[in-house]
């Protein structure tokens, strides 16, 4: 599996003068005689690396004066990431009449609400680690970093409404609104480890999926494009969303935190669901008591022990689970591919697909 | 003083269906051989009765769903509040072609943005009653609190953008970002004693004029006007949110609980600077010591001692510390009166006029 591996980080942080991951991995590739994808990887950076130059510098010098708020900001900011919402946008815009300055701000505010939205979940999970260095909430407090939070979102609708592309402010306030119902959603199922396949998916369709689908359609009104080819673009954004999240819950159980740069089995700690454990708990419910105490150990502010750890762990993989969360991000997006297929053969088509397939096998 | 008293929440619930205080202070106004401001009062009362009935009723009527999130966001809402900015937008917008509905939704959005940042104050200030009851971070949690203010700030937003009124938008996301600029920088002196002035006002101007400025302003627009008469009442607004903080920071120290349903000294408690306490302690350094330890204690999770609090406070009567403030306060009204005399005469125009001159007296 792990030869097939194109991590999205690679595609989406071409223009970053950070990292140059995309040429050494497009090296691997070849290595493992996986010609094509090489290719297609160094095709990808050619047609976003221009993009991702500005969004990265716009980035890079959005924090302004001497407030702490404002420091908190930049300190997320400048920890980098994957990009992959700037990149949807990015792509999407080329799906149509190409990256427009408009394009290139709204691919800007799409990471900024990202960026608040890890603020404030930094806060209310307590994060210590995000993107492998402390968190903003532990370098300026709580506080801070909901203002920072705060701050992004508004430099950010402010960008969206810069633009006047028809459609994308009003729809960036309802998809906010979703993350925040679907923020709240988790927020009263944690710990208690009793939630349904339906309630998953709405929290993970609000939390993850929505902001991708906004990504989607921002791109494709900048690019003029008419409404059946946006909601195509939207319906890709659905999915890869939801394969997006799925990849999360894999690593939050069996990634590397090199790798990662987040803590292993921060979720599981914090008794938030994820794919994995829903399905790991529906097959074997004798778990439900070891999970039960690793999330009232964690509540009551101990480490769970390694070895109840190991024992889910085990257990899940045993059942299947894991292999099963794989599956679901690849019916994703296998999905989120299909869902393009309306849309004129082009370059930027062919990279949303390279994008969808290789993020079921990410390791970041 | 008390029996020139005409309390703003009287003007400003004069649509409220559960307080009729409108009435009833017209009539101890009168009691007090006040006749001039009970009839302007009942005069207000007519004026802005009608504009405030569908206020309430969206104020109301906001909650939807089962969430918590919208909960805690109603909870705050229900609780009813002085309805003070979104007066001013009504008047402001009968100075110019009147309270249209698009004045009505900009009305809303602004009480809107008022209430989130109470939800996120009382977070951050760890506050227990609001408004003579439990805030909602104690009923519902700090950071359900935190999403509710998140919704009701998305939800003002919304509204400011569809009224489509020129240029309200892209000033509230100013506003807003000056209001994040300033809790910031109050948050890093507090506890410290040291603010000057100039700090003081920057903290007040950002914190709780910018939003007056801008429902003077956004009201002004509804209603047609020009550039430089929604200037003046910009001006206005500033004014009169720095008259209405030095007047919070008074009832701080000496008000009522009962009358204002905040916690008696709560600022002084948490360290946060205020006017009073800035010109107490330029006139008796000795007072420092005394202070410290209040908030030290405070900070530690002790109550501070009753005897230290009235030092405090007999040093400031003592002073003319409390007196000044009231000055201040005084002052500005007349400057934000003074504002609006370019504006054509109208009977918004002087209802703005009663309503700088008695926020001065206000008990609440």
């Amino acid at each position: 599996m792990r030869g097939e591996v194109v991590p999205l980080v690679t595609i989406a942080t071409a223009g970053n003068p950070r990292s140059e991951v995309l040429g050494r991995l497009a090296d691997v590739s070849e290595d493992h005689g996986l010609e094509g994808m090489a290719n297609r990887l160094r095709d990808l950076r050619a047609l976003t690396a221009s993009d991702f130059v500005e969004v990265e510098r716009a980035l890079a010098s959005m924090p302004s004066g001497p407030s702490r708020v404002r420091q908190a900001g930049a300190h997320l900011l400048q920890l980098g990431g994957k990009r992959l919402r700037p990149l949807c946008v990015a792509l999407s815009a080329r799906c149509g009449s190409g990256y427009s300055e408009a394009a290139r701000e709204l691919a800007i505010a799409v990471e900024l609400v990202h960026a608040a939205t890890l603020l404030h979940d930094d806060v209310v999970d307590l994060g210590e680690r995000r993107r492998g260095e402390a968190t903003a909430r532990l370098v300026y407090g709580n506080t801070t970093s909901i203002f920072a939070g705060d701050w992004l979102l508004i430099e950010a609708l402010r960008r969206v409404q810069r633009t006047r592309v028809p459609g994308t402010l009003e729809r960036l306030f309802d998809v906010i609104d979703e993350m925040i119902e679907a923020e709240s959603l988790q927020l009263e199922h944690r710990g208690r480890l009793e939630m349904d396949r339906a309630v998953y998916f709405r929290v993970v369709e609000g939390k993850t999926a929505a902001l991708f689908r906004w990504a989607m359609f921002a791109g494709g009104r900048a690019g003029g494009l008419d409404a059946d080819h946006c909601n195509a673009l939207e319906t890709y954004g659905l999915h890869l969303g939801v394969a997006f999240q799925a990849v999360d819950d894999l690593l939050d159980l069996s990634g590397e935190e090199q790798a990662t740069g987040k803590s292993l089995l921060a979720d599981l700690s914090e008794g938030k669901m994820t794919y994995p454990l829903l399905a790991g708990l529906e097959r074997d419910p004798g778990l439900r008591p070891t999970v039960q105490e690793i999330v009232r150990l964690t509540a009551s502010g101990q480490a769970a022990p390694k070895a109840l750890l190991a024992e889910v762990l085990g257990s899940l993989t045993r059942s299947g689970s894991l292999d099963d969360c794989r599956a679901l991000a690849r019916r994703r997006a296998a999905l989120a591919v299909e869902a393009i297929t309306t849309l004129p053969p082009s370059a930027a088509r062919q990279a949303l697909e390279a994008v969808a397939q290789s993020s079921v096998d990410r390791d970041r």
